[in-house]
C-alpha cells in the first residue's frame, strides 16, 4: 500500500530545519489518534531545539508541541474521540494510569511527559499522532475560538501553574515577574485569577513592558536602566513581595528573585535553566522561603477552557503574527527576532 | 468631675431605640481606645436585635459594630496606635493573644469576639470604646476613602470569610449564591477576587438581581417566579454548582442548597439561622460534600484593605443612602423597608 | 463452546442469598481483567444490600466487593497486569479518564463508582470480572500478607479518607469516633497516623470498646449507661473534641456528633443514613464549623499499602473469625450476628 | 536601692565566656515578666555565638534562648501569668500584635523573634526577663516533667516546624534526613507524628546513627564510608525520597539533597548556613520540586506540648548528661565535644 503523505517542519541537526515532505502518521498503538492540525504555534522551546541544546532531539524529527485540530482517525482503545472531533492538544502527554499521572503530575508521565516534537513527531505538521488520546486531547465546542485556544497547549498552563499555581499568589498580595516574554505574560495574565493589588514587571524591552502593562501589570521596570532592587523596595515599604516569579532562566535573573522576596514569601521559577545558580542560604536559611520548581502538567487545562470560555481570560492578547502553515520559515524568523519585530506568539493555519 | 456628653443611638428593649445623650465613653482598661466615630453604618443584625431576637442586649445598649473614625485618646498599653490616628474598626474584637486568637479564630476570641453593639457599647454614636485596639483597630490612610472602608468592617469580611474562602471558590469554577442581600452581594463581590467561570444570583427581589447583575453576577434567578434547581441544573449541564453560598438564614434557602450542589462541590453557610434546618444526609451521604460556617473572624480585613487600595475591590457599589448620623432614625427606616427603599448599604456620617 | 461454571454467593431479592454455580466471567471489555479470588470478606453493606436497602441490585447478582487474588486473564488494552500477577481488588472502580477520575473523585467516576456486587457481579465467587482493570487493581508483592491486604479493598480507605483525611486529624488533636463497628475502628486506626492527643471512641457494646482500647483508643464510653456529651467536654475543659467521627449513620449519633465538636472543629460523616438528619444551624451558623461526606474513592489505596508494608498499619487486627469460601453462608451469620459473636470482619479463604 | 545579683553565663567576645555575678534583670516594660529558671540547656547556637559567628551578639550578654521556670515578677500589662506560674520559655519572642505575628510568622515579628541570648540577655542565668510574656511563654502543669519541656524551647518546634511541616512529611512516605545531631533527631522524633514508611537517617558519626535508629529511623547511612546517594536509590526503586530535611548547614549536605529528592518531593532546610550553596537548577528545573527556609515560629509549641502531655512524644530521648547550672562551664565542653562524650543535648538544673 502507498504510504500517505504530507508536510511538515523537520529538524535536521542544529541550525537545519526545512518544511518538507513526510509520511502521514498513522495509528500505531490503540489509545493514539491522528490529529488534522488546524491551528500551531511556535515556543522558545524550539529556538532551543534548533540552537542544539535538546540533545534527544534526533534528525528528521518533526518540531512543535502545540495545536487545535480535529480527529482524523482513532485507535480501539480510544473512548472519548471520535473522528471529527474538535480538540486542543496538550503539551504534555498523559497515560493517566502511572504513579504520576495518578497524582496529577502529567510532567512526569512513566509512558509520556514531553514527547511531541521532542521524542516523537510533532505538531507543527499536516497531522500529527497522539498516543494515549483520551487523556491528552480536550474537546472543544465547534465554534470556539482557535487562535485562544491554541495558548492552552503550552504557554498559559505553563505560567499558571508553574508561575501562578506554585507562587501561591493571593487576593492583595504582591508579585514580581521576571522576563516579560510570552511565558512572563502568560503568567500575568493568569496572576490576575487571584486579585493582587500588585504586579510588578521586570524586563530589559521597553515594547514588552508596554505590552505587559496594557495586560493588567501595575508597575514596570526597565532592569537594563533601572536598578529593579531597590524599585521593587521602595514599591513595598522596603519589604519586598510576596510572590516572585523567575521567567527567563539565566543565573542572573535567579540571583535577582533572591533579592526581591519578602520573608515568609514564595519564588516560582518557571525559566529554563542551562547551568546552576548560586543559592543564598547564608541570608535565606532564616527568612522562612520557599522556592519552586515545575514542567508544566497541564493538569489545569481543562480550568483554562472554562476562564477562556466564560470571557475571564483573553489568551488571544498575547498573538501579535499570524501566517499560514506554509509559511512557518518566515514565522520562525518572525518569532526569533522577537525585539526586531515585537513578537510574541504567532499564529499558523492550515486552512 | 462633671462627666462628658455625647449623642448616641440607644436600645431600649424590642421595637424601641432613640438618639439619646449619654456619658462619653472612657478609658477602662489600658489596651482601650476611644475612636470619635466619623462614619457608621447598620447592619441586618441591628435589625435583628431590634426585633428582640439577640436577648444578650439589655435595655441602655448603645447599637452599631461598624465604623470608621479618629484616635481620641489611647489607654497606655496601645502600642500601634495615639490620638489622631486614622482608624476602621473591626466588628470583631480580638484580645490577641488567647488560644483562638493565636489560630486566627478571632470571632470566638475568649475576652472579645462579637461585643460591640451586642455585649458592650458600639459604634453609633459619636464616641465609641474599642477594647484590645492594638488587635481590633486597623490604620487607615489619612487620604483614604471612608465610606469604601466602612465597608470592611463586617460585611465584606463576612462574604468573603464565610462565603468565599469556605466556599473554596477557584478560578473556572461554578457558585450559586442565595440571597442578594448586602451580605450576598459582598460574596458576590468578593468572589469575583477568584475568577470563577460563573456566579449564579438567586434572591425575589428583581432590583436586587439587577444590581447583582451590575455588580459582576453572570447569571440571576427570581426564585418567586422561576424553578432555581431546575435553572440551575440547565446551567451546569445538569451536574449543579461547585459552591453554593447560603445568605439567607431559613430553612428553605438551606434546602435549595443541597439541591444545587455538585458531588465534591461546597455550600457555604453565611446566613444567620434561628431554627434548625433538614440535612439530607440520605442523599448527600455518599456525595463527597463540604458544609461549613463561620461567624466572621476578620482575619481577612489586612487583605481586603489592600485590594479596596488597589482598586481590585469596589466595596462602595454596595451603599445606597446617606444621611447625617443625626438622622439615623431616619436611616434605620431606610434600611429597615429595603425593598420599597431599594436600600443595601446606608452610610451615617458625624461630620 | 461450553460455557465454564465456578461457585459465586448470589442474591435472589431481599432476604434470600445462596452458594451456587453460575457462569465463570469472561472478558467483556479490553479494559477488563479476570481475577481468581484468593481471599474476600463480607461489608454491612452487603447486609444492607440482604435487608432489600439497596434496589439498584437485582436477583443473580453476586455479592461481594472486596478481595485479593491472581489475574486469571486480561483484555487487549490492559497494560499494567498480566497473568499470575498477585492483585488487590478495589471496592471503587475507576476509568481513569473522566472528569471525576482526573480530579481523585474516583467514587463518582462517570464509568465505574462502586459498581462490583451492586451493578455488576462482584467478588464473593471463585472469579469475578474488573472493569478498567489498570487503574482498579494494585499489583502487590507476591509474598504479602493477602489478610492483612483484604482489609484495604474498603474498609480501611473508607475510616482514613471519609473519617480521618476530612476529619482533618493532627498532631495533638483530640478526635471522638462514635460507632466502634468495624468502620469506626478502621478510622481509630488510621487516626493514629496522625498523632492525636485523645481518641475518645463511643459505642453501646463493652466487647467493642475493649477492642477500641487495645487498638489505640485513649478513652471510651458507652453511650448506653454513660452521657456521652457531659464525658466527652468533661475530658476536653468543656471545649468538646476537633474532630468528630460518624462512624454509625442514623440520626441519633448525627445528633451527638453536633454536641461534641469544638468551635472550629469538624464533624466528617461516614456512615450510610437512611435517614434525613436534624442540623441544628440555629447554634452552629457562628460556629466555624466543617460537615463532610464521601462515599470513599480508594485514591488512598497506594498509600496504605506502603503503611501495612512497611508495618506501622497492623489491618489484620479487624479480623476476628477465618471460613472457606464455601462457607460463606455461615460467614454470613457469624458477621450477621456481631455482637454475640464478637464479630468484626471475617475472612473468606478460596484455597 | 541596692541592685539585686544573680548568677549567669556571660559572653565576652569569640572564645570567650565566664559564669559570674551580673545584675537580676528587671520589669522593663509592663508586658515583661521575670522568670526564675529551673532548667535550661545548650544551643548549638550558642557555640556558633561562642565562635563570634553572630557579630550582633556584644560583650556582656548572658547567653541561652531555652528553658523552663517559674513567674517571678509580671508587668501590668500581663493578663496570662502570675507570680509562681509553672512556664515553658520559647526561643522566639512574639509581641502578637504585628503583621508577622498576626500571620504566624513569629519569627520574623517585628518586635521580637530570636532575641533572647543574641540581643537580649538570655536564659542560661538564674533569672531572665521575657519581654512580650502573654505571647511568648506557655504555662505547664505543675507536675510537668520539666526535661521534657524544655526540648520544646527550641529543638523540637525546630525539628519539626522547619523540617517535617515543610517537608510535607505524609503517611506511607519516604524521608531522608542530613545530620543525627540534636535537630536532626528532634526532625526523626517528630516525622512520626505522620506514620511515613521510610525515615532514612544519614550522618558520618556511626553512634548517632544508632541512637537514629533506636529513635525510629527505618534505614541508616555512614555518609563517610557509603554512598548516600547510590544507598538511598537503592532503598526507593531508584526514585529518591519524597523529603529530604537538611539538618547541616554546608554545601556540601545541600549538595546531597538534591541529589535525593524525587520529582514533586521537598527539600526542607533547617542547617544554618555560613556560605551560599550551588542550586542545579539545570536539572532541577523541571522536577517540580519544593526547597523551603524557616527559622523556628514555635507556632507549634502548644501542639508539642500536648504531644508530650499524651505520650505521642518523648522528647527527653534526646537527652545525654545533666549538670547543675553553677556547672554550666563544663556543661559547654561535654556539649562542645559532642563525638567524643556522646553527647546530644544536656539539663542544666538551677535546684
Amino acid at each position: 500500500m502507498k504510504k500517505k503523505l504530507m508536510k511538515a517542519l523537520v529538524y535536521h541537526g542544529p541550525g537545519n530545519k526545512s518544511w518538507e515532505e513526510k509520511e502521514k502518521p498513522v495509528i500505531q498503538h490503540p489509545s493514539d489518534a491522528i490529529v488534522r492540525i488546524t491551528k500551531t504555534t511556535i515556543c522558545g522551546t524550539d529556538l532551543h531545539i534548533l540552537k542544539g541544546d535538546v540533545p534527544e532531539v534526533v534528525d528528521g524529527r518533526t518540531l512543535g508541541h502545540e495545536g487545535v485540530g480535529v480527529i482524523e482517525e482513532t485507535g480501539g482503545f480510544v473512548t472519548r474521540f471520535k473522528k471529527g472531533d474538535h480538540v486542543l492538544i496538550s503539551c504534555i502527554t498523559s497515560c493517566g494510569i502511572c504513579e504520576y499521572c495518578r497524582k496529577g503530575i502529567y510532567s512526569h508521565c512513566e509512558n509520556g511527559g514531553w514527547i511531541l516534537g521532542h521524542l516523537i513527531d510533532g505538531t507543527q505538521a499536516e497531522y500529527v499522532r497522539i498516543p494515549y488520546a483520551d487523556t491528552s486531547l480536550y474537546k472543544i465546542p465547534d465554534n470556539s475560538d482557535e487562535e485562544a485556544l491554541v495558548m492552552l497547549s503550552d504557554i498559559l498552563p505553563t505560567g499558571y501553574e508553574c508561575g501562578v499555581l506554585n507562587g501561591k499568589i493571593e487576593p492583595g498580595s504582591t508579585v514580581a515577574i521576571i522576563g516579560a516574554g510570552p511565558i512572563g505574560l502568560a503568567a500575568l495574565l493568569t496572576a490576575q485569577f487571584y486579585a493582587p493589588s500588585e504586579i510588578i514587571m521586570i524586563d530589559p524591552d521597553d515594547n514588552r513592558l508596554s505590552v505587559a502593562k496594557k495586560m493588567g501589570a501595575t508597575k514596570t521596570i526597565n532592569n537594563h536602566v533601572e536598578m529593579a532592587t531597590e524599585k521593587v523596595l521602595s514599591f513595598t515599604q522596603n519589604k519586598g513581595v510576596d510572590t516572585v516569579i523567575e521567567a527567563v532562566g539565566i543565573p542572573e535573573t535567579f540571583e535577582l528573585c533572591q533579592s526581591l522576596v519578602v520573608a515568609g514569601g514564595v519564588i516560582a521559577n518557571v525559566g529554563v535553566h542551562g547551568k546552576s545558580v548560586n543559592l543564598h542560604l547564608e541570608q535565606l536559611w532564616s527568612k522562612n522561603i520557599t522556592i519552586t520548581t515545575r514542567l508544566v502538567d497541564t493538569s489545569s487545562t481543562p480550568m483554562l477552557m472554562k476562564t477562556v470560555q466564560s470571557g475571564k481570560l483573553n489568551s488571544k492578547q498575547l498573538i501579535t503574527h499570524r501566517f499560514k502553515l506554509f509559511e512557518i520559515i518566515r514565522a520562525y524568523e518572525c518569532f526569533g527576532q522577537a525585539a526586531k519585530e515585537k513578537s510574541l506568539k504567532v499564529i499558523l493555519s492550515n486552512d
